[in-house]
């Protein structure tokens, strides 16, 4: 069984084939061939009663029989919610030893049984919600070479881009994120990698005034794209349910979404307080019809719903919750490219099974 | 990070503490310090598609902020359906190298977050389930030294009469399995191991009769604990939902059972069919209005609910499905006494945890 760190996986995938991979295996799923585990938080609070801390174990996991593996994402958080020029925010704090977070995937054989890999869930994570977004503007975004606006400037808005870079030839790229100085640094170091220069602007308006696609990849939990912002033949890429504006999605031609499966089912101790855009009421498109009842992304790659109609559609994509399922497929493409490279640690299988029936 | 497997965890862990451990954490989980994550199964289609294999994913967890720990519980099971002796039998098939099974427990620490240890789920299976059903016999059955009747002379039989003799002294103990030579075995295997001659019967009967507590410790998916057996003062100790006659149910005076959670989550891919005992509506009991209704364990041990009140009334544990949350409490036994002892290979830290925000 192989043990991989985040240094080992990043040498060997890339985001193309983490593309393909996901667009072959959301299409067996579409048909019948591999089943996603709702999400689950189970929450208790943790340190000093008053400060509010919560320990959060997390969980989701998928098979795809097409590739012969299931996995299981678990993350181990320490949470708090300390208050940040003024407003309260959402921190997960590294309390592992070494300052590190806990996040792991468990890849298995859906033909033995066996454990196959377990690592650290830092990258994949990553290139599992780009891929999904890329995926999306692959089948809704216009045809041409498109002009792309970003929002945000965190280590989503660089994997979304490798992504937007992947499936399409982009013309020019604007970033905006509020600090100035984050986004040019992150436009000085995201360019050399896709191979687009990424020109930072000073308002959201100026990154998607004129764009063929806009992405929005943010850890905003409140709603910042607007309904006049729209136009003819936009595609909007969003990577959670909180991004874009109720009257926006309204005035959308086409939604798509990534899982019907909402918020996560909850498992909570008495007195937690489960993070606002968690909570199965929470978020402001559930009360929009079209969201409810938007087709997915599998089913648009399936071919079972239309892609792009014409030239002047405005599109959306919402990436409103993860699945395990591409646990399973990312994790395919980090086992078989570690076999391959001799990667990893690579510990005996028999000290992860046991002769006993459980 | 600890790698721990089954003999150095029997080694080191016994029934009375895992008991103990068990009380003591049920107590506060009922008080409002401690939660469970329902199971889930997540079932595929695998191997030839004749064969109706089924590969299934299965999870649980729960945290226990007094012991500072979660634990993640894992299956991950190839189950067949073979016919044997002219019944449809469920399988688990040992598929992984060596002809072995794939049940781990993760353990983390609810402070840091950090992965305390990963072991198999053999041994410690069989004592959480075990020493529920000693907890509710120390709370439920009458006070005097017991006869004891057994149904069953598989493995959890084993573990049910060591916590049962953990937690009364016994007068005697009969046994019923419908295979003459393997409740032999059974009775001469398991007697030096508990301090009591386990007596082999050939009948379901005779093993009932005149005890104080029945144990039924089957595979059976079908009710065999008839009605008629009931008497006053008898106290039914079950391994699961489905061994006890609804009519026996409805005539008991006080019924406990272990979680509200009924069947697990199912997640399933198109065309297969879950095992009937894990679906929704299985298992007998669900349409008995007393056992809808009927107090839990851990609210029994808190004091919440009575515990026996007279000679005569007639009682009934069920552990009708298992909890995530006990895998932390022996979890954190196991772990405490392996520092302790030394057992177990020490893996760095950080190979399970990362400086990525994940």
């Amino acid at each position: 069984m192989l043990v991989l760190n985040n240094d080992e996986i990043s040498a060997i995938i890339d985001m193309p084939t983490c593309i393909a991979a996901m667009e072959t295996a959301y299409r067996g799923m579409s048909e019948g061939r591999g089943v996603n585990r709702r999400r689950s938080d189970t929450l208790v609070e943790t340190g000093p009663a008053e400060s509010g801390g919560i320990y959060s174990l997390k969980s989701m996991d998928g098979v795809s029989p097409d590739l012969g593996v299931g996995a299981m994402r678990i993350n181990s958080d320490i949470i708090t919610y300390p208050e940040i020029s003024g407003q309260r925010r959402r921190v997960k704090v590294p309390a592992a030893p070494g300052e590190r977070y806990t996040g792991l995937v468990l890849l298995f054989s859906s033909e033995t049984g066996e454990p196959l890999a377990i690592f650290p869930d830092g990258v994949v994570q990553r290139m599992r919600v780009a891929a999904a977004n890329g995926l999306a503007t692959r089948y809704l975004a216009r045809a041409e070479t498109p002009r792309v606006g970003i929002i945000g400037s965190g280590w989503q808005a660089g994997s979304q881009l490798m992504a937007m870079t992947s499936v399409r030839k982009v013309e020019r790229i604007r970033c905006f994120s509020p600090n100035e100085a984050n986004r040019k640094a992150f436009a000085a170091q995201i360019s050399p990698l896709i191979g687009v220069d990424v020109e930072p602007v000073s308002s959201m308006e100026a990154a998607i005034e004129d764009a063929d696609v806009a992405l929005c990849a943010t850890s905003s939990i409140e709603p910042f794209f607007q309904a006049d912002w729209l136009r003819p033949g936009l595609h909007i890429s969003s990577i959670k349910r909180s991004e874009i504006h109720p009257d926006a999605l309204r005035k959308v031609d086409r939604i798509v979404i990534h899982s019907r499966d909402g918020a996560p089912i909850l498992a909570m101790a008495s007195g937690v307080e489960p993070p606002a855009a968690d909570r199965p009421d929470g978020g402001a498109l559930l009360d929009v019809a079209e969201f409810k009842s938007a087709p997915l992304l599998a089913d648009l790659i399936a071919g079972k719903v239309p892609a792009r109609q014409s030239e002047k559609e405005a599109t959306c994509f919402i990436n409103n919750i993860g699945m395990g399922f591409q646990f399973a497929i990312i994790g395919k493409v980090v086992y078989d490219r570690a076999v391959q490279a001799g990667a990893g640690r690579d510990l005996p299988t028999e000290w992860f099974t046991q002769n006993e029936h459980p």
